[in-house]
């Protein structure tokens, strides 16, 4: 197999592993007594929902409503599937979000809630509290993206301005709760996937507040005030750990960066090629990423040290990218570029780097594809790669020279995949 | 041995090896027919004409002049040690410079250049060329380290305005050179160490424009009329590989970042832990450096794999700073705490980053080490790390909590040294 099959095949094994049609099926409890309630959000939300009920005994009850991504639905019978706005919340999250809500609060506890959570659930299951307006929310969200805040603090002010979120929706819930979990964070913990609607929430309005004054944002006033009122004790806390609520809730991660990693691995070896895993929670600036591991590379090509070629580098975790320039590109190409730049066109090296919900970015690509004439070429074709990567074009770059891989929406989401060979 | 003074001797082990005194005897060639005239520039500069001095024949011609910053001579006693400005150049650099270039003009080919090459050489060894003054060259040395550029990037500049650099020394000589040289740039290239004044140059007057175009720098208005000049054919090149100048010159690394490497993995290993090398070359941004490090110490420690503990990381090579803050500190400091803050006391880990030098960044520390308990033990003393990192006032973290690495002057210079120690 050529050195981009095997890389394109190990980015599909990756993101197999995290596909809910093949890993919520082992996960499925035994149906209650009464009704099971499937509820859920995330660009996994559609598939895993799809899983549970091709998968749910036919006689005993079962329906729901799920939130996905828009272009992400699929054909489902028993649980109704709605599209919503990601990264930010719309209005049609809202009603979703609000339907979910209420029929939630109808369970009893001979019911069972199973709560399917993945990757974008946080904007996509948006049901701010009274005084917050949606537009609100929207813009607070925007801010937050924008200011370079973490996803944890980002969540931390989420959590606080929701009915749903940080734990509030186990809070609404009389019956047991099984929460399925496809994590798309560093550490993996629930509470950090899609704001946690069923996991204990160990921050505060406090906490969310110092997120704010941390990136000086300071509207809508709205937001301000009702986080101040919380901070005063004047609101109800988000659910903490150790509290009764989570008695008869279990939060279930069913899928990570690093059981992915792991398949890409074993993947790799089943061709000949030993692979390693160099981190499943990498963060940083993409193209700083990038020089790290072309330094690796580069002790690998001239000393065979610490393994000899050939290698593959398997790393996971979400990069960001500071936008400076005016171009279109994603994180995976943002470091694919810097990659290459760094190798200047070394022998025998080629790369992968795809996000594994299929979308790198705003565009139609998950990632792309590094060769060791990946620059010669886009030199032949006048490009300046440098300035590509200062103008953050990276998505035109790989575009123009044809190396982007494209993948339709993959309907899960552990975070980005990347895969250095050094032959 | 307690794991901070392990790291600390490791240090020093990677110091020794590249240590003048230690590896410039072996180096030396048998003295020649007539005179030996020892020049050279650069922070170790005084040691490497030490050690010629110390195993030169009696009898043999010697004398010499050197360049090295201030506070790094040494009492010599044939060879004349100047002292002058790092990293911005200054008139008693270019008055020895000027020394140094008659001295070489009177050898002749039965005499014997001995040159003696380290890093500080390309703005201690400042002669510009007629039409630009001391001062255009200090403007334009100051705008091109402030902006980002490469030290690449910022040498192909120098070379194009000195009489000296670029090979330019050695297109002045009608004796055999032999240029020693202790390496503290990525690839080891004689040409980038110190501006290579014996090495072929192969970038152009076009490309020193293009570096101040890229950047916007736009004055001195004598440095832009210069290379104009140069570009369009009415000065004279550097000397180009190839070039008939270089038939007698050899230029000689004798010391680089991944010698320093080995020796400080051969020192961990006999002390019974494994040791591995992740590049000598590491650029990029500190702070991300230390993330994608983070998460590789994470993967060990919860999967056993790469490798298993104890295991120590090391690298080389030089990352950058982006000053946003009015802190103080060097990119080893920046590194060190935004590691901690990554690993957020994770028990078991230490690690230590230094500049080889002796000198992070414009204070008078090596460099730090982080210990398990540091973010702890700043939260004692009431400082908040994150905010700490983001004022770039990682000097004050750590001399806060007592775990600066303080070294007189090493007298040498083979870039950085990181170590982390998982246990």
């Amino acid at each position: 197999m050529n050195p981009r099959n095997l890389l394109y095949n190990s980015f599909k094994v990756a993101v197999a592993s995290a596909d809910p049609l093949h890993i919520v099926p082992q996960h499925l409890p035994k149906p209650p007594k009464g009704r099971t309630l499937v509820v859920g959000a995330g660009k996994a939300a559609a598939a895993m929902a799809l899983a549970v009920e091709r998968n749910w005994p036919k006689r005993a009850k079962l329906d729901g409503i799920v939130i996905t991504r828009y272009d992400h639905s699929l054909p489902t019978n028993r649980v109704v599937v709605y599209e919503a706005g990601h990264p930010i919340p719309d209005k049609r999250g809202e009603q979703a979000a609000h339907k979910i809500l209420m029929e939630v609060k109808q369970l009893g506890v001979e019911d069972l809630l199973l709560c399917l959570v993945s990757g974008g659930g946080s904007s996509l299951l948006s049901l701010p509290l009274p005084g917050i307006s949606m537009n609100d929310l929207k813009n607070v969200t925007n801010k937050l993206l924008r200011c370079g805040a973490t996803i944890q603090e980002i969540n931390t002010v989420r959590k606080h301005l929701s009915i749903v979120q940080g734990g509030r929706l186990a809070e609404s819930c009389l019956a047991p709760i099984l929460a399925l979990i496809i994590s798309d964070v560093n550490g993996n913990e629930p509470t950090n996937v899609a704001s946690g609607p069923c996991a204990p929430d160990p921050t505060t309005y406090q906490d969310a507040l110092a997120v704010l004054e941390c990136y000086q944002i300071e509207k809508p006033k709205s937001v301000i005030k009702l986080l101040h009122y919380g901070a005063e004790g004047r609101l109800s806390e988000t659910p903490k750990p150790r509290d009764i609520v989570f008695k008869n809730i279990e939060n279930r991660v069913i899928a990570t960066s690093h059981n992915s990693l792991v398949a890409a691995g074993e993947f790799f070896r089943g061709k000949g090629i030993p692979a390693v895993i160099l981190g499943d929670s990498v963060s940083g600036e993409a193209k700083h990423v990038a020089k790290v591991y072309a330094a690796l590379v580069n002790e690998i090509r001239q000393y065979g040290h610490p393994w000899k070629p050939p290698i593959v580098l398997i790393s996971g975790g979400e990069t960001t990218v500071t936008v400076n320039g005016n171009g279109r590109g994603g994180r995976n190409t943002e470091f694919l570029l810097s990659l290459a730049i760094e190798l200047a066109g070394a022998r025998k090296i080629y790369a992968l780097a795809c996000d594994t919900d299929g979308i790198d970015g705003l565009e139609n690509n998950a990632g792309a594809i590094v060769r060791p004439d990946s620059l010669f070429r886009a030199e032949q074709l006048c490009i300046d790669s440098t300035a590509v990567l200062a103008n953050n074009d990276t998505y035109t770059f790989f575009k123009q020279i044809g190396d982007l891989v494209i993948s339709s929406p993959t309907r899960t989401n552990v975070g980005d995949y990347r895969a250095i060979m050094i032959l």
